[in-house]
């Protein structure tokens, strides 16, 4: 009997990247990650049909919404068909046999190793040292074996390339969160992810208004007079065209619900431009 | 005669930095730039009088709102008194007397290494080196001198660390702006910044509401129905309290004209929470 191939997710990173992390959670085991270099690439992969989906970040609860997948989910005509959050774990992590008092050099990302600073700022003997990637540091590490060397990743990347965690958690604020959208071809039939169960729909889209006083007022109008709640809404100046606006919101309820589409068609009038993203299960 | 002492402006980063660039565009040359390593070092300094006033970045074009930022503007007392927008321009720097033909290795943050793959994609024998800081790159090259090593950076980097330009404008998107606020203590009396001249004004304030549907679309009403207009508008869930939001919302208009100050009242009694930031010339 025929294998039967597994599903091939796209995403940015290396191999056990956080965005590794969400496939995981999304798909469990039976998916296969395929890294790519560049978001566009991911997204290019998924038009050209070269990947069943692809898994990307939108927003952290630190560092504010990824705008360029915002842009890239405009650009290309994929669908939201799935969302999932991934709690930031930093750990510090070493090949087998190097024990906690022999590391001196800590290698990360930059943003990853500024999100440590309290445990850098207790082990004052450690120097952080800037490095590509989260995970791409435990490949390196593991590969060159510096005596003194860890890194900073998730413990999905130790796991990966055969690496211990010697102290678990060192970010300075637990509460970062990364969202997480799996993305379909437009009008594909959206495969099931683990524990969507009975979760509340959401819906994302995006629209434009002329930047008149009000305007946003009367199109949340449409809304809120079908007593509809909003979850997220956010504006961005549309790009060389300095008096529009872009608005991202993503509401609570199915695009084919009676309800919304009534909502829709009448945002729609109001809208110079209007486009859903996608209805799913929120996470 | 005594002469009097320059100004000093809390920033984070490198001498070199964008931050930097930001200060000499909003002050010129009189005032003093004091590098910090974290932006909330930058709030304690001028909290604790330390510092004249602080210039810190709170959204990029791309990259979107520095979130850590507004969750410091609410943490302390100080106030939005000027904003100004620099237009990030990466260029390929080097030692004096290291041709282009030399260069191997090209080391800067990883951000800005990751905005210039077009020029790294058509140079394959250069390798992208990651360090931490972009003009704390050009620091190092200019201190270390490798034969075959350049920086990405700004072009004040460059001028500061007496360095060459060997290719200017290398980034892949030339949209590539970020946003930087002037912050004063609370109370004092805001200083002119250059060419503030009679640009209109704007407001920024924080406000939460309950997460009730068509809440929002009231206390937008507060404006609307008063011809107020917005710049921008953008929720993030409240940390530890999943059903309510903080709302960050600029507006065109001044906190102490009438009808500003009739909206913020009517604002004030629909929200849970409100607290005006600045008011301030748009840049």
């Amino acid at each position: 009997m025929k294998k039967r191939s597994p599903m091939r997710i796209g995403f940015q990173g290396e191999l056990g990247a956080f965005s590794q992390q969400a496939i995981r959670q999304l798909l469990g085991l039976k998916a296969e990650p395929i890294a790519h270099q560049r978001f566009d690439q991911v997204f290019a992969a998924l038009d050209a049909g070269k990947l069943d989906a692809a898994v990307i970040p939108l927003e952290n609860s630190l560092a504010g919404s990824v705008h360029e997948n915002y842009d890239l989910l405009l650009k290309y005509r994929a669908e939201i068909t799935a969302e999932t959050s991934v709690r930031v774990i930093h750990n510090l992590i070493a090949p087998p046999g190097v024990s906690f008092r022999a590391i001196r050099k800590v290698y990360s990302h930059p943003v990853a190793l500024n999100q440590c600073l309290d445990f850098f700022g207790s082990h004052a003997r450690i120097e952080r040292t800037p490095f590509y990637d989260t995970a791409g540091s435990v490949k390196m590490i593991m590969e060159d074996r510096p005596a003194d060397g860890a890194a900073i990743a998730s413990e999905l990347a130790a796991k990966i390339y055969g690496a211990h965690i010697l102290k678990r958690g060192i970010e300075d604020d637990r509460q970062n969160f990364t969202r997480f959208f799996m993305l379909e071809p437009a009008g594909a039939k959206p495969r099931t992810v683990r524990g969507a169960g009975k979760r509340p729909w959401k819906t994302s889209l995006v629209f434009s208004i002329r930047n008149i006083p009000g305007a946003l007022f009367r199109s949340l109008g449409a809304l809120a007079l079908r007593d509809i709640n909003l979850v997220k809404i956010e504006s961005r100046p549309l790009r060389g065209k300095p008096w529009e606006y872009l608005f991202y919101l993503d509401l609570w309820g199915h695009r084919e619900d009676q309800v919304v589409r009534n909502a829709l068609n009448h945002l729609g009038e109001l809208a110079d431009f209007l486009r859903v993203l996608g209805s799913y299960r929120a996470a």
